[in-house]
């Protein structure tokens, strides 16, 4: 359960490391056909590879952040050692921009600078022993979450799950895909559907290489079919992660996610969202306040450098949508469980 | 309104031509990037185009395959002049089994049917009469579907469409896109999304295309995000095609359409089916007995040749689903409107 261990199976994989003073990312545009590692020794180019999604998934874009806020320090005291503090700011101000939907960002970014306002001498050390340690909570979490979920789940579950919310998504084993990784060594869990997730296809790439590599069945499904795959009555669960959740148990997570929770509640499928306390955002009352990222129209028009519409197509481009909490059957964290949730029960946990 | 006008605007716009002597198609595989015309002379070769999606659309497959029997008569005369009408059968069963869910293949190749027994002559001109009849019955019905589903929309509609049911799905002019146009033209359409349909992204390449090509106005969405379109209250009308039609109502038409149907019911978007009666199926009492057919899981893991899902995963890929009644609330033909369809109002305009 430590990022020290080793990284096969995939269930114990991280995407993300520090090794030898730089910050390591896989570069997961490049999945499943190469599996191609970056080197990163400064903030702004991780704040940039985050943008680009070399590195997604909220709890994982939290951990690069934190591990960026290191290469940040080095640089600042290097430059300006008796400053450094406020050198940085800027560099922390352009990688809390890097993507504006994630709350995970933020928290960590925050976390690091709790420490960094503490620290008189040379900062590398402390903020790495930080970083370090929100990668491993969040592996902790996520084995936690896992736990939790699965004991919803009941033998000869059939799931459908969206996105990726797996080891790639996160400091390792995954939220949503920890969960199936649990209760499938419970011997809960039949089959999985992994639904593409256009446009980036992370559930095409990402979710099916993953369960593919541990051996747990998989089967890829177009976005579009999960409603008539419910509609045959083989589905019981859907399982996601999420990038924020409001006070009041709304969920904002990738696009597409409203519209299978939708399906669900229409052919009573349970709705499971799995996610850090850390993606919790109780500063924001309703999902409607939680700002949606839209992202290049060549992501739509455009795969794999191959124009698929017509030049000139006006395109709308969302890149996370907004499930209400009444769509939502549990909300499971690392905290606990909120079933059916509300304001109130969100309170009570992450007041 | 006829096959021998002006092929633009793409309005007035066929896919499939009669050609001195031979069919031709515009092959909707390379659209938009390519306007690709192939030529034919064997019904064999037709059929083939047909599985492999050279044409689609249920209304351009019935007159795709009007023409290829007259292309098997020519053959069969030439080589059995004494009895072709026997010899034809093994390329109309060949034909018959081109794709399962569409009717208009069976409801085409019946009406020449009903031709081709009473020949006794060279049958040639006397089939092609009727190919050409068919061809032009479905343009003329086009243009009255559109003027009936027109009839029904308040000015300042947005519309989402899925899949393409326009002039390349037809004979020209379109179905739902047919309903579309004239709407615009009447001055009733503010937007129309087109939602890109995978995997076959007839949304993104043919869809978004024909609607650009006639300046109306269009936005290319992914189908995951139709739902959240819906939420933001910005939708009034689904507007779709069809494959088939149960005696019931319920509809067969492009995977996904039953996702967007049940979204629309859930947020109280209007769903309207348009097709010819020639796909209204009365010998089929309840969509769960239409074939769905399941296609190439290469569909899903490539694009355009680039792999983008990993080796070996299984994949789930069926063409088509089925949208109850239920959830349509109003079925346009050329003979007629069925508002909230069951049975007893399909008997009453079909039976």
């Amino acid at each position: 359960m430590s990022i020290q261990e080793s990284e096969y199976p995939v269930e114990a994989f991280s995407a993300v490391k520090w090794n030898a003073g730089m910050l390591t990312l896989l570069d997961q545009r490049k999945l499943p056909k190469e599996i191609n590692y970056l080197d990163y020794d400064s903030s702004r180019d991780v704040a940039d590879a985050i943008t680009d999604m070399v590195v997604r998934g909220a709890p994982a874009i939290g951990i690069v952040a934190a591990y960026a806020i290191v290469l940040a320090a080095r640089s600042a005291y290097q430059d300006a050692p008796d400053n450094w503090q406020e050198v940085i700011e800027q560099d922390l101000q352009y990688l809390s921009e890097a993507r504006p939907t994630a709350v995970n960002l933020h928290w960590a970014i925050n976390e690091m600078r709790q420490t960094l306002v503490s620290i008189t001498s040379n900062p590398e050390k402390e903020l790495l022993d930080t970083a370090l340690r929100i990668h491993n909570d969040d592996i902790a979490a996520n084995h936690e979450m896992g736990r939790l979920g699965a004991s919803l789940m009941q033998a000869n579950s059939q799931v459908i799950t969206h996105c990726n919310a797996g080891a790639l998504a996160t400091g390792g084993y995954g939220t949503a895909l920890g969960v199936i990784r649990t209760a499938y060594k419970n011997g809960l869990i039949e089959n999985v559907y992994a639904s593409e997730t256009r446009p980036w296809l992370q559930g095409a790439r990402l979710t099916s290489w993953e369960l593919q590599q541990d051996h747990i069945p998989v089967n890829l499904i177009i976005d579009s079919a999960v409603s008539a795959l419910m509609q045959a009555g083989k589905i019981n669960w859907l399982i996601v992660g999420s990038d924020r959740i409001a006070a009041n148990g709304d969920v904002a997570n990738k696009i597409g996610t409203y519209s299978h929770a939708v399906s669900a509640k229409y052919h009573d499928v349970k709705v499971m969202v799995v996610a850090p306390a850390s993606t919790v955002d109780m500063q924001i009352e309703t999902g409607k306040m939680i700002p949606i990222e839209h992202r290049d129209p060549l992501e739509v028009t455009d795969i794999h450098k191959t124009r698929i519409a017509p030049v000139d197509v006006s395109v709308v481009n969302p890149a996370f949508d907004i499930t209400p909490a009444k769509l939502v059957d549990v909300i499971v964290t690392e905290k606990g469980i909120v079933h059916e949730p509300d304001t109130e029960k969100m309170l009570a946990l992450f007041g």
